[in-house]
C-alpha cells in the first residue's frame, strides 16, 4: 500500500522508517511547516535526516500531501481533545476522497467516534486504529477477532508513565516529585506530563475500548478520572505491608469508563513494572485474556499502525 | 460463511453452537458414524442432542459432508502424528475442491507444514489454523498482524493439563501421581494423558509456531521433548525455598523446539496458574508481547476457529 503519513514525531517518523519492512511504500510524509512527497516514493532517510537535523522532513507545502495518490492515509498528529482537530479534519478529507485511514492519533477516536463511523459508511475506505491503544499490544485486533459483542469488558494498564511513576514510587520509597523529575530525565515522562499523570491519556483509550465494545457513545467527558499526582509514598508502603500495590487501572464497558489509582495484588498480572502495559479482555466464551507488552514508543506504536495497513482490504 | 464441521468432540460441537452468534450457518458436521448434512442450514441442536444421548450426530454417510455446498471446511478431528490422517486428507480434499479450511487439529499443521502450504497455493481457499497453538489466546493472529519475519522467537506454556498438575504439586506438597489422579477427576486430564504429561502436545504447538516463523521446516520429531511425570514433589520444594518453580516451557525459533520442565520465577510471567496458557513473543520493534488466556476448551477452542473464520476473504 502506498502510505500518506501526516504527522512527523516519534510515531510518524518510524512508521515512514519501518514501512518498506512491511511491504509498504510511503509516497508522503508532512509535519506542520513542509512536507516530502512523491507519488514514486520518498527519499525516507533524507527526510529523516533533514528531521533530525532541526529542519521540516520537507519543502513542499503540507497541503500537496493530500493530492498525491496515496492509499492509506496514516493519521499521527498529536492528539487533541474536544473537536479533535486538525486531525478529525484530515480523516474526513481522506474519507471523503475514497482512501483509508489508520490512526496513531487518539482524538478523533476518542472525541468524535460516531461521525468517524458516519464518514466512513459513506466512503470506499476504512478506518482502523489499533495504535491509539496500547502501543504494540493487539488489543483492537484481539476484540475484533473475538467479535466485540463477545467482549464483556477491558480492563487494565494503559498509561506507561503514570506505572513508570508508581513502579520506582514503590520499589525506591521515593515520593511522586522526584520520581516525576526521574522520569522526565529519562524521556518517560514529557516536560508537561500532565495527561499522562492526570489520567487523561488513559482515560483516552479506555474511552476508545467503550467505543469499540459498544459501537460508539463515549467521549472523553463521559470517563470518572483520577490521576496519581496525590499519591503519597505512605500510600505505597502501607500497601506493601498487605502484599499489594498501586496501579494505574482503567476499565471499559457498555456502561461506561472508569481510570483511577487502584489497590492491586503486588504479584498479580495487573502489577506490571516500567513502563510496560496490560489489557484483560472478559470474554463471554473464553474467559479471560490478558494481552502485554510495550505501550508506547516510536517503533512500537508503528507495528500497531503497519498491522493495520496489513489489515485494510485492496482499494 | 457455511461452515463444514468434520469431528463432534468437544470443539467441533462448540464451533456448531456458537456459528450463529458469529453471524456463520452450519451447513454439515460430521463424526466417525454419521453425519448431519443441510444445504440451508441444519439443526444445530438437534444434532447435538443426539450426540450428547451417546448417538452420532446424523443418520447421514459422513462422506456426503464433502459433497455438500459449503465454503469453509472446519477440521476438528483427533490430532494425529506422522501422516496426521484422516485429517490430512480431509484438508486436502476441501483445498483441491477450492473450499477454505480451518484446522483445530494438530496434526497436519505440525507433521505436513509444507504440503498444506502447497496445496493452499494451488487453490482458491485458504488455510488457517489459530485454534491449534494456545486455544482462545490469538497467538498465530498477533505473529501474522506483526509479519512473522518481524518476530524471533515464542516462548512459553501451551499445556494447561501439566501446568495444573505442577501448579497443584506446588500448592499441596502432593506427588506427581497423586495431582494426575485428582486432574483426571475434575476432567483436566484424560483417561490416557500420555500426550499432556510428556511434553507431545505442547511440542505440536510449538512446532506449528517454528513452522510458521520459518514458513516451514519443522515436524515433530524435530523437537527435543521433556515431560513432567519424573518430577518429584521435593524437586518443587527446593525451587519454592529460591523464590522459584517449574513449569513446562516450550520454545520455538527458526532454530529448533524445545520443550521441557525449567525453573521460573515463582511471580514471573511464565508461571501461570491452574490451565492458563502463556505465550511470549519476542519482536524486533516492538519488545516482548505476552498473551495469556485459556489454552484450551470445547468454548474457548470454538471462538479461535470462529475468529479464524472471520478473517477468511470471500470465495
Amino acid at each position: 500500500m502506498r502510505l500518506a503519513i501526516v504527522g512527523a514525531g516519534d510515531v510518524g517518523r518510524s512508521v515512514a522508517d519501518l514501512a518498506g519492512e512491511y511491504g509498504h511504500e510511503v509516497v508522503a510524509i508532512a509535519d506542520s511547516s513542509g512536507a516530502s512527497v512523491d507519488a514514486d516514493g520518498i527519499d525516507v532517510e533524507g527526510a529523516l535526516e533533514r528531521k533530525a537535523g532541526g529542519e521540516s522532513v520537507g519543502t513542499a507545502d503540507p497541503a500537496t500531501l493530500f493530492e498525491t495518490d496515496y492509499d492509506v492515509l496514516v493519521e499521527a498528529t498529536p492528539t487533541t481533545l474536544g473537536d479533535a482537530e486538525p486531525g478529525f479534519t484530515h480523516v474526513e478529507r481522506a474519507l471523503e476522497t475514497d482512501h483509508h485511514v489508520v490512526l496513531a492519533n487518539k482524538g478523533p477516536v476518542a472525541e468524535r467516534y460516531e461521525e468517524l463511523r458516519a464518514l466512513e459508511a459513506d466512503s470506499a475506505g476504512s478506518i482502523r486504529f489499533e495504535a491509539t491503544v496500547g502501543g504494540a499490544i493487539p488489543v483492537l485486533s484481539t476484540i475484533e477477532d473475538c467479535t466485540p459483542q463477545a467482549v464483556t469488558a477491558a480492563r487494565g494498564v494503559l498509561n506507561g508513565t503514570a506505572n513508570f511513576i508508581l513502579t520506582r514510587m514503590a520499589a525506591e520509597g521515593l515520593d511522586y516529585e522526584h520520581v516525576l523529575a526521574e522520569a522526565q530525565d529519562l524521556g518517560v515522562a514529557e516536560a508537561d506530563p500532565t495527561f499522562d499523570v492526570d489520567g487523561t491519556d488513559a482515560a483516552l483509550k479506555f474511552v476508545i475500548l467503550a467505543n469499540v465494545l459498544a459501537d460508539g457513545g463515549f467521549s472523553l467527558e463521559d470517563a470518572t478520572v483520577e490521576g496519581i499526582q496525590d499519591i503519597p509514598g505512605s500510600a505505597l508502603e502501607l500497601a506493601a505491608e498487605d502484599g499489594r500495590t498501586i496501579r494505574l487501572i482503567g476499565e471499559a464497558s457498555r456502561d461506561g469508563v472508569r481510570v483511577g489509582p487502584r489497590l492491586v495484588p503486588e504479584n498479580g498480572a495487573l502489577a506490571v513494572t516500567g513502563t510496560r502495559n496490560i489489557v484483560q479482555l472478559e470474554t463471554k466464551h473464553a474467559g479471560s485474556l490478558h494481552n502485554s507488552g510495550r505501550g508506547a514508543g516510536g517503533p512500537e506504536t508503528a507495528t500497531a499502525v503497519l498491522s493495520d495497513v496489513g489489515r485494510l482490504p485492496e482499494l
